[in-house]
């Protein structure tokens, strides 16, 4: 046994948690999928099987549904916060608590009433005995646009077949993730922002690559919101490709696609201040 | 080889086609899935391999694509006809088409930009020389309420460990497929018309069980569209089981629950006039 | 209330269960997933809510570790057997119940160690109170043959593209399911020998399409086990497309394939004697 | 426009590929999924829509194909190597090319017939101008002992709910990446004695947590191969839990359990010389 442990990971992934609050003309519903990971001195856990210092991953799980039972999960930031706490409060020797939350978005019908929608929000929710970082973020927010979209002026190799283009179709599946400088702001609000934020800009820029839309979408969220420090955003071109109606003795005028999802484009970018 | 055959299905799945229709002010944009297969005297092909017969799949899939030039995609039933009687024109020895198609949602964000919801539109078309069926539906149109829905009075054995309830969530993704009786109709109208009508039955119904909130939607549907002769719905029960606290400490005031997806129910009725 | 119920269908779906047996020397492993449905006088529950002759779906779970713990797993043909008669002798008024066994295949590594396959077992039994039908069969069989394929002399229309081939990979996903005309029989035996049958058939066969191939599939297994009656054999073409190398300078000796899921073939048939 | 980009990603993903090798008495077989990305000067795409130093994804796709007619796609990595080089020779401003490759296992059925494993060859390898670092791996190995693991003497808090056991199942998905120090070695032959190792050390080894069992299988690699600096072992606990079967009358003699998928438990390791 002379290998050495350069870095582990250990906890509880896919925790299903909902939570109903009861208000006399409504009910408030909010449905994650969490994880949580601990850190702290469990090398001898792998090093001999010394589960002394252990906290079971079942044990993280029952805790994601007891502090369920004593806070709010609205919003998830905060409820992750309270997880966390609870982790370092009982454990001196745990020393950080990383947890990610998917949020389930489920969209109000009527007072008692919902249906999911396609895409999900993100937390992701760091603590210490030093402090606690905080990231939002979005996910699975499928959008397309039929027009101000072009790719044109780029580099052409031996390789290069794709024909230039003024008007394309530009569809991709959102996914951003965001960090916030403090937990002193309306999670809640801020996520409905910067949510608007990146399809208003998706909707309305006159994209030259999908690069610069990404920008443009950073950019904007970054202006309105300066408690964000930095924005990831990673937009999957997902190609709806013209038909070749020539061979068929028809013409396409730029009207008839076949959506693609594989392959596609992977274009991303952390936009900073 | 004293073998027969007793029936055979031969086409082309998967098939995913895109249009766009643009309008001065806005544009309208369409995404199918759609599959094809022939009916016709093509058991040569399996007996002996002779494919003198036989449209090859690849030419069912250009064809999908050469309608879609030469129509709307919009109504997808519409669009559905064309394109089986394009091929019982052009082929005299086939004697029907069955389509399926699966319209993936996009609803509007502005006149030229869209975002993708969850669930799907559903259109089934049956061609043959005699005549055509046209079926339409919606699925994966998840949806929950957290109250008027109880669980009680039912049948135990020694089995049975499952508590009554008169309080429970129910959580299910609606699948519905119903059958029209005359092509004579607007079927964006009515595919809307009777989303609108299962989701307020299922919102307001005071449900004994998932079957008795089946029958509330389909005999609602079935009263207000006289056009549609049967439907078809199913609704697994997607549990949200309540989480034991107790063994916590704690109390669930019927608030903290477990999402599953595996086992569920699966309750399913064909209702008809 | 005037609309009538056509068919109504209620059961568990997706219970999943594994069972070890300990041998000396050897333990045996066995994984399902179950889907069980019962048929009987349950229109009240869909008309009025009356549960009162619903067996739960949460009971029918239950009911299948139970029988699981005092029956072994295998073959799944006998314990979905001794499931359905649980249900028949338990109570009077269930008319049928139908078990779907999706088994999960775990390969032998070592006495006590096993990996998982991709391909899965299938048995469908019905029981009435008259008798019992088993099918059994597999799915998810993903094998694929680069030579002694070929696809030509075909029908042209004029949306046909497709070029003749005298040499082409043929890729698939085998799902095949047979009936047997008694349950005297060895099942896993006769499994065993049917997946052997269609692998080697499929691997010989000079295939003229892939019609043929799956006529020859079914042919052979039934004229190995008299006590099958019918086979239905469905192989998607899930094409490898040669990739048009000449645009980038190059030439393609029949070597270079693009993979794809969609769009597919589907080619199906049931045989018979 | 005064925000900053902290880092860019750009690329194409799901690239699928296959490749034929002819021999006269058999065929190789390899299909591929590939991602690349380039690492450069593409600022000013992002920030002015300025392409003119952009390669198009489309042709990293074509590159893909145009480099697998040149060289074999085996071994993985040297295919993979060949296609960087062909990045940074052709490009003068590329700094950098990342290739990630998921290979789909086909396990010879005859000299021309394959059937395709669950598990993955992964091989991931990162060009600059200065040099190539290649890491290789395994995924969606699917792997389950019956004995030998159990899991006790952990530390219990108020929330710990979870039986102490001598003998549970271990049923996991092994993900195992490991980096090389050179690449002047047999990539193939290490990928299958990896392999080897670790499912030996898996059904060997007697498991007090499955953190011991990780080390003790990422110590066997680091033993065995000199050239492999460190390598990231990840081993969800995919939980089959034994059913209670107290509650329906029936005694559980650890021989019935419920596979569950969610949640479980994340176990990771990087181990290093």
């Amino acid at each position: 046994m002379t290998s050495k442990l350069k870095s582990i990971e250990y906890g509880k992934a896919r925790v299903r948690v909902a939570k109903i609050e009861r208000h006399e003309d409504r009910h408030e519903f909010r449905e994650f999928t969490v994880a949580v990971r601990l850190a702290g001195p469990f090398e001898n856990c792998y090093l001999t099987g010394d589960n002394s210092m252990v906290v079971p991953t079942d044990t993280m799980k029952n805790t994601v549904y007891a502090i369920a039972a004593q806070t709010s999960l609205a919003p998830a930031e905060r409820y992750a916060i309270k997880l966390g706490q609870h982790f370092l409060d009982t454990h001196a020797h745990v020393t950080g608590v990383d947890m990610d939350i998917v949020e389930h978005r489920w969209d109000r019908l009527d007072p008692f009433t919902f249906e999911q929608g396609q895409s999900r929000r993100l937390a992701f929710v760091q603590m210490t005995r030093d402090g606690v970082a905080v990231q939002a973020g979005i996910d699975n927010l499928v959008v397309l646009k039929t027009t101000k979209s072009s790719f044109a002026g780029y580099l052409k190799d031996k390789y290069t077949t794709l024909k230039e283009t003024s008007d394309r179709i530009l569809g991709t599946s959102v996914r951003a993730v965001w960090n916030y400088d403090s937990t002193d702001l309306d999670f809640e609000a801020t996520m409905a922002s910067c949510r608007k934020i990146m399809i208003d800009v998706f909707t309305a820029h006159d994209s030259l690559a999908v690069q610069q839309t990404i920008y443009a979408m950073g950019d904007a969220v970054l202006q309105a919101h300066p408690q964000i420090g930095e924005i990831r955003i990673t937009l999957p071109n997902k190609h709806y490709l013209p038909v070749n109606l020539e061979v068929l003795g028809l013409e396409n005028k730029n009207e008839i696609f076949m959506p693609t999802d594989e392959p596609h484009g992977l274009i991303e970018a952390c936009i900073t201040r």
